[in-house]
């Protein structure tokens, strides 16, 4: 090729770059009951988000997944596909090498070189709480390199890493188990893991509730409303009997607030982010003043300078809007990882 | 520029790459007492290492850097200059941005923007912990681009991560304090920094014996024979003990591997590295196929799978392997923090 023609596929490439970074991604969420999935462009949804029921089995998920692109080829011009799924993804060839209880038989799809030829476009697989996390990384921060830890407190803790504006996957693409860290070394509270002392033992929801327990044990009844609703026990009833000045709920809160801190700490001495973005279930009762002040009180002065902790803003639409922004960001982005 | 010209530019920039990436590099390691230096190719020392007594006072550290850059320059051709100091640096411009006890007054020093002037050689900065764990990486690794941990066991817990193959720096330079993450939440044992329950505090040498001294506390002098040096109690006292079949040091030396081991574990399963390489005064005392075994036994599958501990190959010279081969890789190898 001489320098002439050389540079002439040099400007045809950057013309397709520009073209296709003008146009939206689809951005597609699969979930064990459900597919949600939306049209999306900087870093938010520019379409209404669409839901459809995840059939059963490997074959008809591969099956409804094109059908649901091609739907959408067929009104839109779209530049990629991102695809978020339960399970751990090797991004490289797009396979699920890992699956979850939610889609049995998912494990081995390799969803890329089944849609890729089918569909024309090029198609980009990320485990979905990665891509939540770099939906909402990107919805706050856009392009900066910045290092953000995102923390999904609900049923377990959950999360993905984004170090310098990138999503960080590890040696097997297991980086972000951050529900598994641990917070204690005496063997004090079995996580449903199987292991000791995870975080997630104690700072999600239902370690929320096991942690009132266990103070309930320690008082009579007469010294908590609380006692009222032992065996159907939600955070609801905690935070209303807050509300009504119980000294146990107080302290409940206060010490899951302790428990959520002790993570925080510990992730943020390891690698000094900028921010932690909470989202999932329990994200609504965290007092995020208490939380900051606990957080910075405890960590290393040089760690704690800037340190931010906010609640999540995309809700459930982060995977859709992480996945479709990884498909943007893979036309106009260099990819360090 | 023509496209000629543009091309010409080129192969000589390339050439320039070519010539440079065959020279070594000078590393130099500062230190609060000596400055430790030598050249360094292929990652790995090509001359005798020297000593020189670290001067007092910022300006005096400096123009002895020059002049021991100087000396190299006038015996060998070299391609560029590492130098890792203590305290926290700003990489991107060279400077020292917070000091450390053992050099006061070296806070606020543009290293690089001092030497590269006068010395018309590319410098580059790093903190000694990094630059330890960068040189420990490439000296096993090379270029392959795998996460790795390097854990410093001695009077406190340091270390570096490395992370696709490069320094993580975080946002403030400050990433890599593992020393303080918490492994209790229960304000059981107060660290050196002020805060309770970080893993130096149990994992490093002082904390083992602090664990021992707090065993024997709980048994009578006839039980152990550590009772003999319970007031100057070293490692080697416990290490003997256990040569004697001492049960008490035994359950003690056990006990530290569980307390390195929850550390170790809190980062696997946060970052999912390859590696962990264990450094510092106290690694020559560990049993690497317990604490590997302890590890594996509380990490999540996914992440167990390939990891490997291992102990340090390069001591005390890894701070100079590793700021050369920072100054080498600049020369040859993309960027990507």
């Amino acid at each position: 090729m001489d320098i002439n023609s050389q540079e002439n596929s040099i400007i045809n490439t950057k013309l397709d770059q520009m073209l296709q970074s003008t146009l939206p991604a689809l951005g597609i969420d699969l979930g064990g009951t459900k597919i949600s999935c939306g049209l999306v462009s900087n870093y938010k949804l520019v379409s209404e988000p669409k839901q459809y029921k995840t059939p059963k089995g490997s074959a008809n998920i591969l099956d409804q997944l094109y059908k649901i692109i091609e739907e959408y080829k067929a009104k839109n011009l779209i530049a990629g596909v991102g695809v978020a799924t339960a399970g751990i993804v090797d991004t490289t060839s797009g396979t699920v090498i890992d699956s979850t209880f939610n889609l049995p038989g998912w494990a081995g799809t390799n969803i890329k070189q089944y849609l890729e030829p089918k569909t024309m476009l090029p198609i980009h697989v990320e485990n979905d709480a990665n891509a939540a996390a770099y939906g909402e990384f990107k919805s706050k921060f856009q392009n900066h390199n910045l290092s953000t830890i995102v923390v999904t407190l609900g049923t377990g803790i959950g999360g993905g890493i984004i170090l310098n504006g990138q999503i960080f996957h590890g040696e097997n693409y297991a980086a972000g188990e951050i529900g598994h860290l641990k917070i204690s070394f005496e063997n004090k509270r079995l996580c449903t893991c199987g292991h000791f002392d995870c975080w997630e033992a104690y700072g999600s929801g239902p370690g929320l509730l096991k942690t009132t327990k266990e103070l309930l044990s320690e008082v009579n009844s007469s010294q908590s409303v609380l006692y009222e609703n032992i065996n159907d026990l939600s955070t609801s009833h905690i935070i209303q009997a807050i509300e009504n000045n119980d000294f146990l709920a107080k302290k409940a809160f206060d010490l899951w607030h302790h428990h959520v801190s002790i993570g925080l700490v510990t992730i943020a001495q390891i690698l000094n982010p900028r921010t932690f973005i909470i989202s999932g279930g329990m994200s609504p009762f965290v007092n995020y003043t208490l939380l900051q002040e606990m957080v910075i009180d405890k960590a290393l002065a040089k760690v704690a300078q800037n340190l931010e902790i906010h609640q999540s803003r995309l809700g459930i639409h982060a995977g859709i809007i992480g996945a479709g922004q990884i498909a943007l960001d893979a036309i106009i982005l260099p990819k360090n990882y």
